[in-house]
């Protein structure tokens, strides 16, 4: 798949959900430097600058997307010579989607721990972390029951629900306007996360404020699932996460729309969580209460304030 | 339309609304009546029991549907003749009806004072009241802009802003998950109810708790405007309202679930909002807090507590 | 019993609950009224008022031992002979009594229908109304359990999970310290009360309100149980409830207090839910909002505010 | 004084507090009558109409003060000659008057009943009812001690420490902004109201509603004070309060405004504290939980739905 | 005392209290060590694994247990001969014995300076720590007054009441469940803690987590006084806290409960108070905010993520 | 400015706002320095250190103070000879003074992108770094309004209007007790701090707290832009924030207090806003989530706990 392609379909969201656009980005520059022929390492460091931006025009929520561009383009900046930087460029992006991969599976270890036998659990959107934290806990033998919601516009929840049902777990399909209905008797709330803040803020799907609003007001814990490369660190300077508001197509189509002059569609994909609502974070690197993401930005990430101001 | 064919509407929901439910009820049991031709009294009556029952079914959390019946049957066991049960029967449910329809514009003219000049106003599902409120205020003058949910399963949202859009409202569609996004900068919430109970609970399209909730967390006033048909009675002698679960297909095709073996919709019609979420209930006969509910009950609406228990 | 024996056991509370202490106030009074042999209308009122206040004396709190005593002493006080007197002192206690013990299978079926198959219940102290509506939904084939609380310092626990067992109810029975750490999996709270006030606040046994919190901050509904006579009148002329102190030997052995100089015990019997974390009153004369006790007080009890200030 | 004269006072703020608005307005009434020499009956009724106009503009937020003009003016359009006017407007002017003066002490005597010995109590601005409460409280020989604001713009905490100190009560004098300060160690906190709405809400001074907030937040009571004709009747049929905004000058000098060109000054005289906030209300007819205020306004105001909508 | 009598003590809860059983584990170690006369060092070690198991199993929840004996172990296992082996023990039990008596009065250092003169204090349960903070600021002069609470099903509270009496501090002893009815008059709570978990919530005596909620609701500060080998390092790795569920016959006479087929008896030994409701913990490193928990445990107790997984 | 006039302009708040008291502290000291001629170091040393006790005696509670005068002194105690005294000291002071200048505008930069076009603001008192936030974000082009309240007792409203109105920011000022009214339209809120403990609470001008509550109730996100000099170290060894009282005069004339033998003026000048009401804490070193407090004063500040205790 070419650059191009990849970028499309990040932007077109068939390549969804942030490891996976991570993942993806990073294989694309692989690919795409490998593929290049230049003349000498200038041209070419030019060509994967030029091959970064068109990757990181295509969602700009997505944090992941730039924490994978710039360890992947580190490497091909520092490099010394044409073949030193593709051979950097291949082994570090094989490097990180190898690592992402785990991330996967460490926060499904550590995330699976908090769900007991017996336990029902909410999910909203179709997170790969979550998803990985309830399927491990039903491979290990607990008996679970997960209830999944439809997540508007774009149907992610059915995506949910094959991947639940493939796993042989016991699952109700609900609208997104049900979740308050059923959250008393749910034991826990997991959710992934697009983005996440300094100060422990999740920006995650819409409608993920509202369901961990929900699950505050009837003492549900809520636990996010995330890799670290989802921590944000321009928030340190106080950037704001920049909610997309994506086309209005998405939720109504464009000829019913025509006709109602006073009518317009407001579509924003994400929403913010704040720490207050989320009990703990899960991440490869352990659990941590959202209120840690300062330290994790710091010293897993390895940000300095220096290099933003 | 005959009875079968109003009972089947309400059933499909192509009736709906609570106050066109109890208006087409009535309508229903009048048109009904003055087609029998019964050879006594006694068969009169019967018959017109055997009507109500079929109507009584069709929709057991409307509570307006019993209360319409109610009103009018009583003056039908009340009647001396055929032909006095008859003209009873015709003049009630005319009255009802017309009470009905005033009961809407009246709630118009209280509700409207509620909203000031400037306001961003949010609304869910399609209520008559809710909306016959909003458009008072816009036709005083009222620059006024709305957000409308969009209401999954069945989309009532759609016919909710196609009415705005007629009436020259400036209004803005969105998902349901969207609520907590925009409600900070909402400066009044309005919904409809489906039932009132006698502790101010308010039982409405599913989804209403969790907007009420984003309210009372961003010190958005919510208001119900809700005729006074809607209290039910019989939650005084401890009955809960039931709330209907609806078929699976309004929410996922059944060609979907059928490959999901372990998968089944959940699909509550309705939720419970609190009376601590609900700031004012507007009624044809002026506004009351929530917990005024058992006033109306007795007074308004008459019930005695012998008549259940 | 003679009206001294009834008045010593009131005290001591080995007659305990307040439907009971008001049965046996009025039982009590009969008899001793029956008993005596004045020799004039004047003596015999003058005795009974004696008698009245020997039994209003042991109970401060209990607002239904006064509302009892003042229902049979209103008839002698309006008597016109002495015999007359006496038949009526009879047959008023003889009808308080009967509409007393009605009033409990009534809340109890009023109450039961809030109780869902499967629920898992929680109660606080030996409330014979609140029992009698988990009762009442076991004897109706809901399939129930139900967590029962020591209730330091007298244990009344201790009866109500005999009660229960010999309903054939399934119990869990805890520290009054271990109400929270289950509150998330009940699904309804259940008490009675000692005294409701006009605002709504229920006084009940100490401990009942930090389980109210507790029920609260899970979204699990609480429910009193209350007979229309625990609501307090004067508390609309400013009365507070008097919560009374009980003998520190009921928590502590007096040689074990003997030897620490510094220490005494704090023994309040009673504390005050306020009417927020109630969701419903049931009384016999329906279910109600907390705030509506001043409609009670006034329109069933039927008080007058003349009669205190 | 002239009518015109209590009409200047009103308007100045020389004449303040709800009270001694309507008595005052009575009274002007009253004498503004009794000085006219109209040739006709009809003609009496239009100058009084006219008089009753000029002291209704005065004040739009002073709920008491229609309620004071339309009791009196009712008998004034009753009546049948000038001599029956006139006797009438006398009579009914004199007893509103005095019931005005009774009811401070019956709620002075109902609300003390909620200070107890030793208690710290807050009030805000200087509200004749309140402070008549805390007075009483002191007389009965409860030993109290009282937190009172200073109540920016106008500095009526000058006037109610005053008032205090006169009493021999023992007071400490605040910035409004030290209220949530010192607020753990109250016990209490009274205020009175300027209206009261039909669900509960207490138009007050401004910064009521943050002080009322912040005894929440320490689960310190509010109670109002507050006579019945506080109460909106006109807010059932959906009216709100109009909240005055007094003049820049009671806040900052004209001569320090002028030059600054970006500045304005916004002087809000009340604001709205919700029921929720709000324990008790205490009437001259006894103790209220604020949801109670639609009883209120039917039953004692007797105002019904008719009169406005 | 031998290794099985210090085990038998901890499991029947004679030595009691976090800081206690550590120091006995440690001792215990060290005197099972260098009574046993092995062969050669593997041998030895071998023993003492052993030892160190039969330690472990005695009280699950109890995280100072696996700390202070890891912490002692980890000697053992890296020693060179047997007598090194037999020093080290000697030399790290004693160490840590000794640091552990001087965490105490570290605390009670640090958190007595949140003690103000005049202050009402609430504690449950017998914690060396929350008690020595009391203790110190009663030492330095402050004027205090402690409610202590009953602490069902062992009565803890008793051994509390004697320590506060011994130091002569003016102290009220009070059933659990009157907590609350105290607490808006109580400045301070402080208890200890049995484990904190990586986001801060405090595993601690049942009854604590509605203790801290009834505080939050008054706005009454909670400060934990625990050491920081409470702080659980297993929870980073997603692991939960093991609520210890300990005999029946601790709350319920076994006669009792032979006779009621139908009760059971549950007795979780704690219970689970989140981060939201705790203003501080006090630890001999200084005060810190419970969120804070991740950083004790990474800097402080230098676990590494690695270790677990 | 001698040394002494310095002290009594920092004291009679002449000199006003932690930041220009450190600066003012800091070149004080310089320049008192520079002024002695002593015979030897150790003269000069004890001169330095009396001129520190001077001023750090003026305002208990400014944490800046003793932070700038430590930073200072530190260099003068290390010095070997007068002459290396003197210009660590001149440097020291110099470079202090620039970093603490250079510390607003980096906190300016980092807040104002929270900041966003179209929004209402509201501040309290008079801080230069919140309001360097707020002139940054117009500069910036961003068409902001702002509430400006009046901060009785000392008017600091009137000299944060002046700095807003000639930065041509469109601004209302509004008594303190006015904020709740406003808070709703407000989108953020923000206020500098004075003192910031070890768990995230925020010692600022009394008021803040109040403002803080309402903003949480409003759901509009508090900020508070404060150098990282304001985090006091002593809080991690328990010290509480000394909140200072001010003289009574400040908020009434002795004139009329004198009169009042009843009344005492009680005038602290700052309260305590719990980090759960705040959103962020920007510093120079970026932005923080108020828990992250801790982390500051051991990393940024470099405190040990070794030097309190």
């Amino acid at each position: 798949m070419s650059l191009y392609e990849t970028a499309d379909k990040i932007k077109s969201m068939e390549i969804r959900g942030a490891g996976r656009i991570a993942r993806y980005a990073a294989q694309a520059l692989k690919e795409h430097g490998n593929g290049l022929k230049p003349s000498d390492l200038n041209t070419f460091q030019r060509e994967m600058e030029k091959a970064s931006e068109v990757l990181l025009k295509t969602r700009p929520t997505a944090v992941s997307l730039p924490n994978a561009v710039n360890i992947v383009m580190r490497e091909v900046r520092a490099a010394g010579t044409i073949e030193d930087a593709k051979e950097k460029l291949t082994k570090t992006a094989d490097s990180f989607i190898e690592d992402s991969i785990n991330s996967v599976s460490k926060i499904a270890e550590f995330g699976s721990r908090h769900i007991k036998d017996g336990d029902t659990i909410l999910t909203h959107c179709n997170s790969e972390a979550a998803l990985a934290c309830i399927i491990k806990a039903h491979e290990d033998g607990k008996e679970i029951e997960v209830f999944a919601t439809e997540v508007r516009p774009r149907n992610q929840g059915l995506i949910t629900i094959k991947t639940l049902n493939d796993a042989g777990i016991k699952t109700s399909f609900i609208v997104d306007s049900a979740a308050r209905y059923y959250m008393k008797r749910v034991n826990l709330a997991i959710t992934g996360a697009d983005a996440i803040t300094v100060n422990g803020a999740v920006v995650n799907k819409i409608g993920t404020s509202q369901i961990a609003l929900c699950a505050k007001e009837s003492r549900t814990p809520l636990i996010v699932a995330a890799e670290t490369y989802k921590f944000a660190p321009k928030t340190v300077s106080g950037d704001l996460i920049d909610i997309e508001e994506r086309p209005s197509s998405e939720v109504l189509d464009d000829s019913i729309l025509k006709d109602l002059k006073n009518v317009r569609v407001r579509n924003p994909a994400f929403d913010v969580t704040p720490a207050a609502y989320i009990d703990l974070i899960i991440t490869e690197k352990g659990a941590i209460p959202p209120e840690m993401a300062y330290t994790i930005i710091k010293e897993y990430l390895g940000w300095k304030i220096e290099e933003f101001s």
